[in-house]
């Protein structure tokens, strides 16, 4: 019996020696070639004598999408055809991969969560410090050799005693709390599950089970009901949810209204969560101070009203890369499709298609 | 008889209010015109019948210099000459008055210590999650429309668990430290004064008396013996010590050399205490991997050299410069004044002046 596949969709970059001892003796690695350069020129390859029939396992980066397109309804029904069983995302978000026909057609997918945290969360952090201090406009005003010409300092405000409020405590909004509470920033936040209220007697269990999850939640971090309360509060809101149905838009003109005048909004989750119009009119009519934006809804285009905004502090969504964060994911990516290839189930199955 | 003048040399921003209610009934408040453009222009009004006739004490900022120069000796005696005996300079640094000169007239001298600790160590903060991600140059890219291309992934590092090694633990340094902590980073300093050694039955009495300071240092901040072995540990070295004529080009071309291939320079104190030419040198040779600088030795000029380099992180010395910063400086300058005038000793009096 001839080995099973698993294919390389999207560059593996600095985990090459621990692809070839993880999948030694258990499959057989194909890769993304570049003669493949069509959603055609990559399913043919799933016939029978193609480079890649026998496939059970695809590790994914979404960069894939570039030559075959995202991991839409027709191409998880064409991979499920050709035999796929798994899909080992590398990233957090798997918002290019859909969901429920995965779980409609019986296939595993997995991501690498927890593994982002600490890089998006400093990158979120950056930029926190960039908009209330207007370095990047300092930056860029040094560059043009004009010595501080653009900032004045009643625009720049400490970090420190501002309060922020973070939409979405998963793993990356925990880490940003704790990364702030150093110096300290008040902190609140708002989850699509509210947190247990504990009864006086049964505080203890609820902390102890919370932490044995790795994701207590610090008593410093006040829980608000509604995302428009969470708004009002703001002197910088910084955004943490995944990009679902329910959170497209999630951030638009009723809740940028509802922040103060001269508050900040960071965004390091996925660009579609906020209205873009609504966040940029608010930046023209000096109602946002500042944004801070690693994510765009069309990437890697960026809407040209952003870039001619002085006060916007831009990053090309490089939050979770770094040299260790890559290597990390990339070694969770393949741990988990190893698991699936040795167990039948892979490690770190999306919550969608938990039972 | 008349009350005596205190003269607000350069401008005052935020603390007009305060002014007035601190000075009501105790000074005469002047201030330098635009009248006066020329240190002859200024020393005139000193004479008898002059607008600064009378003048005992003096708020200072560094902006002055642009009109009458630095406080240095010629100024410092021409002043005390004509009746004036303290100097409240707004900044932590006073490197552009003649201290020697002040203590042989017999003048006083305040700064505003502590009260830019937060806003300096967080723009070093700022500084070292930039060069260690490469987001400053990540920015460029993207405002130049590159997504991404000018940043490879394995040039960026997580600042967790990266070894920050901080040259001068004062007011600046500790807080550096503190901010650093939270991620964690593994912490090194060296100082002029190195900490005491206790015997194992006075390490309370010493936590005690350090805490009664202020300024504990935490036992996760360990003392290195010279600025050399601390240059060698260090992934970044952030210099946090005043500029007196024993820190110019403290940072040499030998300690840079000893640095780690890749590693990085902050610098958020004063520009002189680094050898320009050695760190510029150390980056083109790609031993440095990136600098990050608030100062510069020539402000506000700043070397051509450093501003073609890509992987500078250059801001235009507002590490200190919050509107909530700015406007304690001004209150704690003014303070200073105002306890000469009212107890004949003002607060904050430079170390060097004590006796």
């Amino acid at each position: 019996m001839s080995m099973p596949r698993i294919l390389i969709c999207g560059d593996l970059k600095f985990a090459h020696k621990e692809l070839r001892e993880l999948f030694n003796n258990l499959a057989e690695v194909v890769t993304l070639s570049s003669s493949i350069r069509s959603r055609a020129d990559f399913l043919i390859e799933f016939e029978a004598g193609g480079k890649f029939a026998g496939t059970v396992g695809i590790y994914r980066r979404n960069i894939s999408k570039e030559r075959i397109g995202i991991f839409d309804k027709e191409l998880i029904k064409a991979l499920t055809t050709a035999g796929v069983r798994w899909i080992a995302q590398n990233g957090a978000g798997y918002d290019e991969i859909d969901v429920a026909e995965c779980k409609l057609r019986g296939i595993g997918l997995s991501n690498t969560p927890r593994v982002v945290d600490d890089a998006t969360a400093t990158a979120a952090l950056y930029l926190i410090i960039s908009c209330l201090r207007h370095f990047s406009l300092a930056e860029r005003s040094l560059q043009l050799s004009q010595w501080k010409t653009l900032v004045s300092p009643g625009m720049a405000h400490d970090v420190t005693n501002r309060t922020l409020c973070i939409l979405g405590l998963g793993g990356i909004g925990l880490r940003l709390a704790h990364l702030a509470h150093a110096f300290p920033m008040r902190i609140f936040y708002h989850s699509r599950t509210p947190p247990a209220t504990p009864s006086p007697d049964c505080a203890s269990a609820l902390t102890s089970t919370s932490m044995s999850l790795g994701s207590a939640i610090p008593p410093w971090c006040t829980y608000v009901p509604s995302v428009k309360e969470l708004c009002e509060l703001a002197d910088v809101l910084s955004i943490h949810v995944p990009l679902v149905p329910e959170t497209i838009g999630l951030v638009g003109k009723a809740e940028i209204s509802a922040m103060k005048k001269g508050s900040v909004l960071i965004n390091t989750a996925r660009g579609k969560v906020v209205d873009e119009n609504a966040m940029i009119d608010a930046l023209e009519t000096g109602h946002l101070s500042s944004v801070g934006l690693d994510v765009f809804p069309s990437e890697p285009s960026v809407n040209p009203r952003l870039l001619a905004f002085p006060q916007a502090v831009l990053l090309p969504h490089i939050g979770g890369e770094t040299y260790e964060t890559e290597y990390e994911r990339e070694l969770c990516a393949l741990r988990n499709l190893r698991d699936f290839l040795r167990d039948g189930r892979g490690t770190n199955l999306v919550p969608e298609l938990r039972e």
